[in-house]
This record gives structure tokens, C-alpha cells and sequence, in this order.
């Protein structure tokens, strides 16, 4: 191996060893070159090999830097432990057909009239009702994910410095504000000392997912909730709130956005509680900031599809929103028992309890040798070294017969893991 | 009136005559001093009023910018003349209920299944087919303007220094590119001697509407392409095709897409032969760049709602989209007959022709003093003040009934402006 290519591996080694993190500076060339002993340019060799197998990037006029993966999550293995959404399999697609065909009977080509850009103002007023939050500061988004984006939008100017992300966090997330800090978590929250610590650089948004926590299945508790809205209160930050999956969590305790809602961009999906493909959302804002979101959902998109906004109005004024809520509720307690009976008796495996929504956040304290895994690796919720050991297994994704094979699946997986080969 | 209020008064003059435009650096306080002959505190609370206002913003460390306006077009007046989109009233609304409706009935809770991130592959390999495009580089949007904004996002840095734009142009691409530069455009595309001079600088994209210009209406000549695209074979731009309106416009000749596609980023909204209610349009990108605009899109919003891909795709296979284009494109002959003549009446009206498109661009050769207008005036096109004297008539967002009593309106608001108030 030529010298340049080793250099090349060792640096990919300490990106992978979370040594260089992702929107990190690396060392000058020159100082590589005393620290390897060797010419400039072959150091320089090195680091063009990794800009162009996507390791590093420049900045003209401030050096490499390691880059942010641009990676997609669109896999679907045969079982697939990967993908947190709840199978379309359990919609009641016949009332979905009925609202559909009853909204063209009954108000004809209106169906398919233009919607204002914060969205249908019967869905909002219906949600505001639902979900108890302002009507007059709420805005319908094409998804969470784009309320992420219109916030980066709003808050673009270095927004990466000026983030804050929990350590593990959502990938979709990181994809969008490349941030630069973290706060680790403990079981009910952020570590609130490393989260003063974090606190004294000049942030301007703390990501965060309190009620189910992705991917370490947490919920905050109400204490840390409140010293945080405290932090908030004096200091120059917003809570980005993601309201993930509250529906399903266990016990339902206070928002941030009913605690400190002048400082709170909250943002609810409506895909799990709907179905996935049905990409709607939606945000309340603070007061001084609706504008500014308004007009970032305007330049990003118009408007998200008025009939789909009609359809959502329809399905939670029928009662059937609640309803399924209710059925995925029950069937995610009966899947997560059949998954915690598996894991738990595997010895190498610890599942830290209790943990909400319908994935699960597993460390293995033995590496697993498998080419290929069904879940999703630490790895893709953060650059920390510690959770390279952890997975997350998302049990809502597959219609009950690829489930009931899929859990065959993973304990043949974890079971062919376990057993060092031996002969015969 | 206070000095400073006078100052901003004229700085605020400068801005509305486009001595000053969007995008552009102010003088600084100090020189603009020694200009009024006032001291510099005076001048400083000028702009803070500026800004306050919202005319001018501060850029840390560089001085004092004029800002772009952040609105909202989403007034619906009475007789609506300034919405560019097709009325629902005119789409087959019980074609899409039946269309639905079949959906479920045949694919069950699968109509709801997830779609990959580029679009449905049956409604990608349907659009290239019917378009005449290749299916691999395509991705279906979220609408044009999603278009533009994950083009906007791709080619964030320097963004505004590095795009040329048309002038008079589509309001929704200044919102999101902020260009800096623009060409002027004849009556069969942009002046070529006007445009070289603007390639000097280091344009990296050219945002135009070659087949049916959004506002003038003009189409650009075969030949005017051709010079483009010879220019983009040699220099490092990418040409921005927003093909509006290309099933309504006289007669079809190539597009950039077929001439140049390895430096053509394409753009087709599927609102204006639908409905503007579905927010879906697709983009062929070149192949350097489709990993790039694929990911930008998974950030944005993961992916356009497949249910209404489906529908799409049904519509088209049905033969309903085609019989639709034909339809409006009768409407559209018809309207435009009347209106042109109710126009060619008002003796200081100029309407350049031909023009494409469901809108007319019209030139007014005196000052209409109304307080209210129903169309939109040039102003929101162009930073031009040559542009203030015209505006655009867009005639196809009423109904029929609508449209009868908004020609009306029209012919009394022109009447009312021509004759000088006179006694009795």
C-alpha cells in the first residue's frame, strides 16, 4: 500500500472511530505531514482520496472538513426492522375510500379548490381543538420533516454552530442543520451540566424530541422539562420540539409548547397517526416568528395538496382518528411484550426500560458479526463511538405475517451471533 | 417633518424608482452624510426606520442592504385577474372521485403504501413517455416551486451572485434565489449581447421560462435556444427550464432538454393540467447532479404523497389529462379572444403580441390612478422601473360566470381612468 493510502485509512479510521466528527475541521495539511513524518503532498494526496470517496470537503479559505453523509433511508430488507412507520396494512382504507368519495359528492370541483398557504382553515381549527394548541399561530406542513427544513430555513444563518441536537438524535435532523453540539441523554432527559456547559456558546435552537424519544425510546420528565423551559425563559434559545408519537406514549405530561409556547417551534407529524404516505404536519409558532415560517412554507412548497388537508379534517371529525390510534396503540403493546420476551433472552443484549413508541433501543455487548442486519445501526443517530454497540429495532413496519417471521428471523440472527463456530 | 424622516423618505423614493434594488448595497452612513450634508446620527436613524419598515437590512460586518420583499401572493379579490392557475370549476371532478375511489378498491391499503424518495416508478416511466423525457434522471416534486427550492438548495453557496435571471421574471424564483443579475428579454428571448455581458460574471444558473414566459408570454425562438445552448456547452452554467404552460402554447419546438440535458435542470409543474390543488411537477436533472437534488428532496420533505402520484398516473393512462389540455386550451383560445379585445379598445393600453399562456402582459401608456386593481402590477416582476407601467391579467382562475362580470369590471375600471373627472 502506497504511503498516501495509509495515511488515507488511518484517517478514515479515526472518522469512524468518532475521533473527526462530521462538520469538524481536521488538522492542516502541514501538521499532518510532521505528524506522519512524511511530505506535504503526500498528506494532501491522502486528503484528495477522501474528498472524492466522500470522507472530507473543502472550504475554500479554512481547510477540510469532514463531511456530513448524504445518505438515504430508503432500504426495505424482507423483514424490515428498519423503517419507523406503522404498516399501511392497518389503515381502514375503506373509510379512507369513503371520505374520499363523499368530498367529491359533496362539494364537487371544491374538492380541489385552492387552500390558503398556513393551511385548510377547518383542519386547522379541527387540530387546534385536537391537540389544544393555538389555532391563529399553527401552520399545515407536507410532513415533519418539513418543518424541520422551513425552521433551518428561518434560523439559516450559521445555523450549525447555533444548534443544539441530543446525542442520540433523529438522522433527518442532522441531514438538515449539520449541527456541531450535542447533549447527551439520561433516562428522563438531557444531562442538565453538560446541557449548561452547551448552553454558554451562543445557541439559538435545542432540537429535542421529549415525549418519545428517537431513538432511545425516553420521555423527558416533567422536571427536566421545567428546568429547561427555565434555561429557556432567560436565555437566547428555542426549543425545536418534536412531538413524536405522543399519541402512543404511556402517560401524557405537560409540552413545552403549553409550558413556554413564546419560545417553543412545535412540530407534529400527522403520517404516524394517518398513514406514512400521506405526507401532512403540522407547526405552531411562536408569535414573533409566523410570519417569517409562513413565508418559508410559501417558498418551499406554495401549499401542502387542500384535498389531503380536507381528508384529515374528515378522519379525525369521524372518529375514526381515534379509533385507530386506539387499534395501533393496543398493537404496539402486544408486539413490543413478543419483541422484550425475545431480547430479554438473549444474554448479550440489554434493553433499557421503560421506552415508548414502537421501536427499540438495544445495546449488544458482544459485536455481532452479520454482513447484513435488518435494523437500523447506532451509528445513523450519532457520531459518539459509545453507540456504534447500539440498534434500534422499529417493530410497526410489516403486516403481521412478516412480523411473526420476522421475529423467527431475528432470533436465528441472534443466536447464530452468540454461538462462536465450532466444528460439525 | 424631521430631517431624518426626509432622508428615509428619499432613500425609501430611490428604492420604489430602482436606483436602489433589492439585493444591493447601500451607500454607507457616512456617505450618504456628507450627501444630505447632515451629520452621521441623523442619517443612522434614517435607515433604522428603514429598517424597522422593513426596506432595509443590516449584513453583519458588510453595511446596509436593500431587502427583498417576503410576500404572500394570496389575495383573492372579487374578479380575480391576478391568480395564474386554472379554475377548479373546469376539471372532471367526478373523474377524480371514480379514479379514487378505483384506487382503493383495486389496490386496497396499498393505494397508501410507500412511495421511494424520486416518485412512484409507474408514474415516472408514464410522465417520460408522455413527455418525452428519460425516466432515470426524473424526480417528481412536491410542485415547480419545490423544484426551484431544491435547486436553490443544491446550489446554495453564493447563490445570489451566481444567478441570472430573466427581466421581468416569476416572483417565486426571487424569493428563493435573490439573484443579483438579470437580462433583458426581447420579444423572442433574452437580448444575446445583454446576455454576454452578464456571463462574464461567474453565473453558475440561468432561471428562464423559454416556452411560455411568465409574465410577457413570449416564447423563445429556435434560434435564440440554440445561441443558449451553445453558450452552456462551453461555459459553467446550467440552464433552469421552467416549462410552463408548454401544453398550451401554440406550437411546440425544442426544449433545453432535448438540445443541451447535461447542463439543463428541467422543470415541469403538473398544476396547470391537473389542478392547482395537486401540488406535484417532476424534474430531469443531469446526472452529475441527480444524487444531489434526490438527497436535497429526502431533506425537504422525504417524498411527494404517493396517493396522489397514483392518481396522476391514472389520469394520464385514462386519457382524461389529454382531453383536459384540450378543453382549457379551447377555454383559454376563447378567453383571451375577448380580452383582447376589450383591451384593444382602451386606446392607452399596449398588449404586445403573440402571447402564450392563460395571461396577457399589458402595457398602460398613462398612470392609472385606482386604488384597488385586480391583476398584478409589473412591480412583482421586475426591479425595473420601466416596469411600474405595466401589469399581467390572468384569466383563467374564474368560472364562467366570473369571468363574464369581471370582463365588466374591467372595461369600467379602464373607462373610469381614461376620461378626466369632469363637473356632473
Amino acid at each position: 500500500m502506497p504511503l498516501y493510502a495509509a495515511i488515507a485509512d488511518e484517517i478514515q479510521d479515526r472518522i469512524r472511530l468518532g475521533r473527526y466528527t462530521p462538520g469538524q475541521k481536521i488538522p492542516s495539511i502541514r501538521s499532518m505531514a510532521v505528524e506522519f513524518g512524511c511530505n506535504k503532498l503526500t498528506v494532501q494526496k491522502a486528503f484528495e482520496r477522501l474528498k472524492r470517496h466522500g470522507y472530507l470537503e473543502n472550504i475554500v479559505g479554512s481547510g477540510s472538513y469532514v463531511r456530513f453523509s448524504e445518505k438515504i433511508g430508503d432500504a426495505h430488507p424482507l423483514y424490515d426492522f428498519k423503517t419507523a412507520y406503522v404498516s399501511e396494512a392497518f389503515f381502514p382504507y375503506i373509510q379512507a375510500r369513503d371520505i374520499f368519495t363523499d368530498l367529491f359528492d359533496r362539494e364537487k370541483s371544491r374538492a380541489l379548490a385552492p387552500t390558503p398557504v398556513a393551511g385548510d382553515p377547518d383542519l386547522l381549527r379541527v387540530l387546534g381543538a385536537h391537540y389544544r394548541v393555538p389555532t391563529k399561530r399553527m401552520l399545515i406542513i407536507s410532513g415533519a420533516q418539513q418543518g424541520l427544513d422551513l425552521t433551518a430555513k428561518v434560523f439559516s444563518a450559521n445555523i450549525s454552530e447555533a444548534s443544539l441536537f441530543e446525542d442520540p438524535t433523529y438522522p433527518g435532523a442532522i441531514s438538515l442543520f449539520r449541527p456541531k453540539h450535542f447533549v447527551s441523554l439520561d433516562g428522563d432527559g438531557p444531562d442538565l451540566g453538560a446541557l449548561d456547559r452547551s448552553l454558554t456558546r451562543r445557541i439559538k435552537l435545542f432540537y429535542t424530541m421529549p415525549t418519545v424519544h428517537n431513538p432511545t425510546g425516553i420521555a423527558y420528565s416533567l422536571e427536566k422539562k421545567e428546568s429547561i423551559a427555565r434555561r429557556a425563559e432567560k436565555a437566547p434559545f428555542y426549543i425545536v420540539e418534536d412531538d413524536y408519537l405522543s399519541e402512543y406514549q404511556d402517560r401524557p405530561i405537560p409540552r413545552f409548547v403549553d409550558m413556554i409556547p413564546q419560545k417553543t417551534i412545535y412540530i407534529k407529524s400527522l403520517s404516524p397517526t394517518t398513514v406514512p404516505d400521506i405526507r401532512l404536519g403540522f407547526m405552531v409558532v411562536p408569535d414573533g416568528l409566523y410570519d417569517k415560517f409562513l413565508y418559508a412554507k410559501y417558498t418551499s412548497d406554495i401549499v401542502s395538496t387542500g384535498l389531503l388537508q380536507k381528508f384529515v379534517k374528515a378522519f379525525i371529525q369521524s372518529g375514526g382518528y381515534d379509533d385507530y390510534i386506539h387499534d395501533i396503540r393496543d398493537r404496539i403493546g402486544r408486539r413490543k411484550e413478543r419483541l422484550l420476551g425475545l431480547l430479554g433472552a438473549c444474554k448479550d443484549l440489554v434493553v433499557p426500560e421503560p421506552q415508548q413508541g414502537y421501536s427499540l433501543w438495544v445495546e449488544s455487548r458482544r459485536s455481532l458479526d452479520l454482513a447484513h442486519v435488518p435494523w437500523t445501526p447506532g451509528e445513523e443517530f450519532s457520531f459518539s463511538p459509545q453507540y456504534r454497540s447500539w440498534f434500534r429495532i422499529a417493530f410497526m413496519n410489516m403486516d403481521d405475517a412478516a412480523f411473526d417471521k420476522g421475529l423467527d428471523h431475528l432470533r436465528s440472527l441472534f443466536a447464530r451471533g452468540s454461538r462462536p463456530p465450532k466444528a460439525g
